[in-house]
């Protein structure tokens, strides 16, 4: 650190992302990417929008990608906020939303940028303890927080809630606002996109890096109440005009329209997902069932960190969390088919 | 406004961005983009990027894009920040290097961005009154603020200063940091990023949209300190990993890899600048002598803002702040020589 450092920066710890080698020979299941590329149609508008124009700024307010969001969720393109990865997004619901001094609250096992956005923006938070099967317990967020996140399905673990239990939150806390996270949901789990407009206290974060293929344009989006979409607008607009450039914003609005993609991609994940996790119940691994697109195990005789370490000596990728509770757990995004037949084989000569 | 809006959010008055006209009849000389494309090697690169890696997350430390932008001024790569766009840049600034309720100081004519910043993170600001020919009084910056801001050359004026006046305020205020905005320098003023070994209290912030003709892809950088560079990679790691994505990576880097079709290009817009100062000179303008790529002028018997409503109807967009002290000049941005040449024909009609 040094003297001009504010007092933030020097306290804070900022979240580390997944490793991304810069050589190209890992199997990569680490960040949860989509191991399939984006549809020919995402490509192809790329291709398209590759001209002299990226002299020029891009709209600043992204409509056509909004129009775009907006049909395909059946909302009105006011309801509709777009960024620079649902990061981004999250990261502007705490100035939008949240004064300096009050509290948030969240699972203690979840995403863990939440507890480094609430230090970059001066807010407080409390943890609300997972249960021993890593399932959420609704009925312990606190009273008295001005905003509770809750992402369904949860990271790093998968698990999924249906939206009855994200309903009762709404109408328990009417004046707290409830961002969930929704990163994952398009893999198996329940949206509350169509609650918004009966609950003005909801706002639902979702990306194109997972379900959409397209991690590497860096584009998310919030759907909410027009209320709640104008409070982002107004930080992102004094926080930076353009935050999604040109390409970015005509590949993510060709991405939304390819339905048929979209559905087709997500399904071959989801069926290897689960033809994955028996595999790994078979290798001995307790196997959280999951909503996302990836796996959350734990072996009953190999520790988490070892089969980390071994894994990567043999060319493959995941994530593991030195964090208290999930030590002995790995998180293994679903990569293709052949993916994940290279990793069970790895697995099983490591079991012998 | 509703109830879940923050205090910030609801006091704060957002930047207003120069309009993005989304049909495409306008000549556009009111956001100071380039009127050139860029190097034939950055469309190129583009190109070569739209594969489908575009599913994997981009390097979130942009090492290769540090990289080539040290090689280009000879510093090394851990002085090197990247943000989405110097607006990114200069807005992390903020929670890095300024506490809640530190102040800062900056020109009371400037990039209307400041201010807006400054209230998003609950920094107060003492501005400095320009002189009468909108020359910045350095010897009137304040003593005890945290930060100084200072363009060069300065928005919307186009007025550039010596390094001389930089050093010397580096000099003057060891404790504080000073952030020179070098949106517009490659346009004929001088660079303070020699200054940076020399005084750990610069830090100095460029851009790809202006002089690289990358407006559309959200590329700005800061060069300074290592100490001041790591300041603000902490708060990127608490607020967006991955802020560039891959093709804007890939584009950043052919651009500033092209030296001879940058150094054409710029050539090309000063030529013109010079030409058609000269001519609004002719028509009874006050051109201020500029450094940058528009002009900041005032005519003597019309008023500005008519100008800017009759130009706009003759199919030509230019800048109009409404602001005290301003509110009877224009910025033009710098076309091409035949969208100056159309600018000078609608205003020759015009005085008729």
């Amino acid at each position: 650190m040094n003297r001009f450092w504010s007092k933030t920066v020097s306290d804070i710890k900022p979240y580390i992302p997944g490793e991304q080698p810069r050589e190209k020979k890992y199997i990569k299941l680490n960040t949860n990417e989509n191991p399939y590329p984006p549809s020919p149609k995402v490509l192809e508008s790329i291709r398209n929008e590759t001209s002299a124009d990226v002299r020029l700024y891009p709209d600043p307010d992204a409509a056509a990608l909004k129009g775009a969001i907006a049909l395909f969720y059946q909302v009105d393109c006011n309801e509709v906020f777009v960024g620079n990865g649902s990061d981004e997004v999250l990261a502007f619901c705490f100035p939008a939303f949240f004064n300096p001094g009050d509290a948030v609250s969240f699972p203690d096992i979840t995403y863990s940028f939440f507890p480094v956005y609430s230090q970059l923006f001066g807010v407080k938070y409390e943890t609300v303890r997972l249960n021993d099967d890593f399932s959420i317990p609704f009925d312990d967020f606190p009273s008295g927080v001005r905003g509770i996140l809750v992402p369904n399905p949860n990271a790093p673990t998968g698990l999924a809630v249906d939206t009855d239990k994200v309903e009762k939150l709404l109408k328990k806390f009417p004046d707290t606002l409830v961002i969930v996270d929704e990163a994952y949901v398009d893999f198996g789990a329940c949206s509350s996109v169509p609650l918004i407009n009966k609950y003005d206290n909801l706002l639902v974060v979702q990306t194109f890096s997972k379900s959409r293929c397209l991690a590497g344009l860096r584009v998310g989006f919030a759907i909410g109440n027009s209320g709640l979409i104008e409070a982002l607008e107004r930080v992102k607009n004094s926080f930076n005009s353009y935050t999604i450039d040109r390409i970015a914003q005509k590949a993510a609005e060709a991405a939304i329209e390819d339905k048929h993609y979209f559905y087709q991609t997500v399904k071959r994940i989801v069926n290897t997902r689960e033809k994955t996790a028996q595999e790994l119940e078979r290798l001995g691994f307790t196997v959280i069932p999951s909503k996302a697109n990836f796996l959350f195990v734990s072996h009953k005789d190999i520790a988490a960190e070892d089969l980390f370490v071994k894994l990567r000596q043999e060319g493959i990728l995941v994530r593991h969390f030195r964090t208290s509770r999930i030590e002995n757990w790995l998180r293994i995004s679903i990569g293709t088919e052949d993916d994940m037949a290279v990793l069970i084989e790895k697995l099983k000569a490591m079991m012998v």
